[in-house]
């Protein structure tokens, strides 16, 4: 067993400087997407930061269906476009054409897709800290999404997380087991920029609310 | 309208090394927490980070409920004291024993207790990207917890997240209102060490799985 403890010192200057530059540098990327291939190599570093992430009684609940095929790629684009051409029936008026003027994903020209899933009946029915919250082993999957998209974002790469699909359809067109949840859709790849700022800020959908007003002390 | 893209170089290997260092030796910490105060300024870097996480439709459906009350932090360890009992009983033999030795949470140890929310009406009923997934919003949050879980480490602060808890009745003790949904309830402060490994993994509870054993390709 290995209990020591390794000092708990505050990263570098530098150090520090580099982790809040991923955080806020990070993008939704949808349209800057460049062919160039991904290096196996810089994929499962990725991959490896994905695993790294907490994970609800240590259940690493994720798998990573990687996909290049662009037959694949191709079923999962429809499954986008027919759920995208719902979705913006349920805006209305100049709301409804600002929606379908959005690019909202890079499905097909991303070289690489992947979808991040979550296996609940891993490591058996009764799992650390889901016990009362059972939603605690799909947030272990985003937090392995999160932990993946930030290193990505150093390593030059852009990704985009894609919502805009019916999960069941996404799980036939990828032979995903009944039993396994798609957590996340992403598109992976190297860009030709990130935006300055979120596209949908930028857009004037939606502002950036300030932080102030979203902290509040011992109690709401 | 500000539509500039800004340069998508790889950070430098430096930068790179510190994303990965946040992302390999974050932990879920538990026992190890001093009581030094937590500064204002660095708390409000962490939940700007926390701030800056993706979130669908950009609909930034986070609050930040910061606990510094003890006896608030009190009423919180009862809530967890009940449902780690309960816990305790749905495992079997030596397993609840194990179980019964793991110090599960640092909730009145830690100077600074933070509820992340996610208020699922923000931005109205139909938020872009939520439509054919519903748990899009509760995973943005999610996303906010790791993005300040990550800087808290580059900052030399740990951070343990608690969920044997009753979220309902934790929301009760918050005054959190009916429409407001916890998503996560964690433990801040300095600690005097970080873990080499997960406990649960060095306890012998868990092992790590081999990353290549859950990576797929163009299908499952």
């Amino acid at each position: 067993m290995d209990r020591a403890l390794l000092p708990a010192d505050p990263f570098t200057d530098t150090e520090k400087a580099a982790v809040y530059k991923a955080i806020h540098t990070r993008r939704d990327v949808r349209g800057q997407f460049r062919p160039d291939p991904v290096p196996d190599d810089l994929l499962l570093r990725l991959l490896d930061a994905a695993h790294h992430a907490p994970s609800v009684g240590f259940q690493q609940p994720w798998d990573f269906v990687v996909v290049r095929d662009p037959t694949i790629k191709d079923q999962v684009h429809g499954l986008f476009a027919r759920a995208n051409a719902e979705a913006a029936e349920m805006f209305e008026g100049d709301r409804r054409e600002t929606y379908k003027s959005l690019k909202l994903e890079g499905i097909r020209e991303a070289p690489v897709n992947l979808a991040v899933t979550c296996d609940r009946s891993r490591a058996g029915p009764v799992v650390i800290g889901r016990t009362h919250q059972p939603m605690m082993d799909l947030y272990s999957s985003v937090c392995a999404v999160q932990n993946l998209w930030l290193a990505a974002r150093a390593e030059g790469l852009g990704v985009g997380w894609v919502s805009i699909v019916d999960a069941e359809a996404l799980k036939a067109v990828l032979g995903i087991p009944a039993n396994i949840e798609i957590v996340a859709y992403l598109c992976l790849g190297w860009v030709s920029g990130f935006h300055a700022r979120p596209e949908l800020e930028a857009a004037g959908w939606r502002r950036r609310l300030a932080l102030r007003d979203l902290i509040h002390h011992d109690g709401w």
